[in-house]
């Protein structure tokens, strides 16, 4: 068997990132998406020297010339303009969040107060210089990069967004993403199947798993007969940036897609990897320059995913390839550097990198992978057992415990 | 300071929990919701023995008499009614998901054949019995328990729905959730904010916090007057399960929130936790039973969440408190056992619970944590250089490179 390697087919995979240029969405829509653009302070932070506890500002001066009952003069609130201290032997009460006085160096919180009669008594020995003030400027200066572009979106990120004003953000825009299953054997998930039928899933877990990336994906059926698929698949390359398939890639008679896409002039960068589950993964592109709808709708190629049947496979690759390639396109420096420790022995004969399933867990801030019993026979029920794959080389048979595996976790 | 400790607040955080019942959606709509029923196989599954390969199916008998040649007598699809082998001497070409034919128990697979004339030879030394095949109900049989109630759904539990023929999904319904933010220095995102405001950010962190566990909160502002908070709040209370606050809860003369509360009827099950940032939380809950609207609306009680204006501690807060008392109302049994190991000395005197922002990483299946730098000055942009929180406990003040404690992650 001459198969291409779990690495090699990732870097094919990964030179065909596309970009798919830049949108402008609601911040508040952002999240999940990939920032194109650098998010910059727009003022000071905090903006003015901060009150940052519930109390009175004074001058240091006259707490340090031995004064310890201050007058109190009047109060600020947080979102009141900027206050001056009269007197510099009195204070004012000034509440979190409001702008330091002018005359006043320090802020005593209440705790550390006696107050009466209109007089604040300070419990302390000392006072320092600028105490519970938060001065301007000392977080991020105006014009400092907070975010910087290609940056996975988080509810982090939404925070600063709103700090700053941004009520707009510029996202990497999705690819356009067909999801196509074939095979006759096939009935609708509402559907009662026959004894030789079963539902179609493996697209709505692939729906699923794109949703995750904010990819709304299309989904279509086509029937094993070549004619048909050929002439829908013509119109789905103009369409779409992207058709994944689950199907029909294999030896069978009826596994026409690496044909019909030959034919529609997609060009195969590879077909079969040396990796169980999902073997049979067909990948290639369609240059589209020639293409008068695809020019009009400013598409250079299509990129084809066309992965096995198998329902495990299926899952397994969307996450070993699609995701990479999908971050990648969005200009996402991402890498998959997560590893887990396998924690019993296991024995896998073939010279395949095998994608284990497990269930993983936490020991003492090690993650640790146990084997999920299965058949690896593309029982998609096990995947709901399990939380991630550990990747198991190709180069051996023997797994020991302890020893440590990439892993692709799909469940937090 | 008579503080209660961080573990105590989650405590009576999570007894509050509340059942809000149940309702049905489309399973392709079901991902991150809690599932609310268990699911069950309609059938075995393999639901007949399954060809697992490419290639012929033949009577193993015949082989082990010596036979090589077998004369095909047909082809058979996935999809196909299931065919009989007329003569046991001879075979059937069958595909990967086809139904096995009568008269046959073993398939052998292309790569291992010659085909010629209407003739498939095996070049093999012996078959056996079911080999290529999936024998019917290995995987699962009719009625087995696939995925069980309270499961959190993923792609891969989608997966199974459709496999089942569960177009339609029983899930935990969402509260009603209303987050409020008050403050008289907050402008909104679009405004250009004078220099003693700041934008609105926190009630959009919030949302977007809820958002991951597919809850669509309202939002509201309320100015720092006790009568219109009064007013407002009292209309939240009836119309949403649960309301969620950020700011005015501390020692400030403006920070009406707890007063109000109390003065609305909600029953303060505390105020001010041991910890670091976050500390003003304030938590409680009113009785509804005797509320008409709320009867008709079959709410019988309301949640209050108060969290300090801090952006930082209103995140950490709702992660370490608000997301439990969700998992936990939904029917999650949920328990973050995350942990990470440290990876510098550090320092924290205070006598309080300290959420260390930490950047993470992995080195060898171990989770690693380095602190970020930052003031604890509730500085948002710091939590968008940082993946988690990292929860040092309040009982010292060294924290030791290579020490494990909890860590709470909001960024994968």
């Amino acid at each position: 068997m001459n198969l291409i390697t779990v690495n090699k087919a990732l870097e094919i995979v990964l030179n065909c990132a596309e970009n798919y240029g830049i949108e402008e969405v609601d911040f508040l829509n952002s999240s999940g998406r990939i920032l194109k653009e650098n998010i910059f302070a727009d003022r000071d932070f905090p903006p003015f020297d901060r009150v940052s506890m519930d109390g009175i500002a004074i001058s240091s001066e006259s707490f340090n010339n031995g004064q310890r009952a201050f007058k109190i003069e009047g109060i600020l609130a947080a979102g009141s303009k900027q206050l001056t201290l009269q007197n510099t032997n009195n204070c004012l009460e000034a509440m979190t969040g409001a702008v330091l006085p002018k005359n006043t160096d320090a802020v005593i919180q209440y705790e550390l107060l006696t107050i009466e009669n209109g007089f604040a008594t300070i419990n302390l020995e000392a006072v320092k210089g600028f105490q519970n003030i938060h001065l301007k400027g000392t977080d991020k200066k105006q014009g400092d990069l907070l975010i910087k572009e290609n940056t996975f979106i988080s509810p982090a990120e939404i925070g600063v967004f709103a700090t700053v004003g941004k009520t707009k953000v510029q996202v990497a825009k999705q690819p356009k993403v067909m999801v196509i299953s074939t095979g006759n054997e096939l009935v609708e998930v509402g559907e009662n199947p026959a004894e030789h039928q079963i539902r179609r899933s493996n697209v709505f877990t692939l729906v699923s798993l794109l949703e995750k990336l904010k990819i709304k994906a299309d989904t279509a059926h086509i029937l094993d007969d070549k004619e048909i698929l050929k002439t829908k698949i013509e119109v789905y390359l103009n369409d779409y940036d992207v058709l994944i398939f689950s199907g029909a890639v294999s030896k069978g008679k009826f596994d026409f897609i690496p044909e019909v896409l030959d034919q529609l002039g997609v060009n195969k960068l590879f077909h079969e990897v040396k990796q169980r589950p999902g073997k049979p993964f067909w990948f290639g592109k369609k240059n589209l320059e020639n293409n008068l709808e695809a020019k009009v709708a400013e598409r250079s190629r299509s990129i084809v995913f066309a992965f096995p049947g198998n329902p495990v496979a299926t899952f397994v690759n969307c996450l070993k390839y699609f995701y990479p390639w999908y971050y990648k396109s969005a200009g996402l420096t991402f890498e998959n550097t997560q590893q887990a420790i396998l924690s019993e022995d296991f024995y896998f004969k073939p010279e395949l990198t095998y994608f284990l399933q497990v269930k993983l867990n936490q020991d003492e801030g090690k993650l640790m992978a146990t084997p999920v019993a299965g058949k690896g026979s593309g029982d998609l029920a096990n995947l709901a057992d399990a939380d991630a794959f550990l990747e198991l080389p190709d180069n051996r048979s023997n797994f020991i415990k302890g020893e440590i595996f990439p892993v692709i976790i799909y469940r937090q």
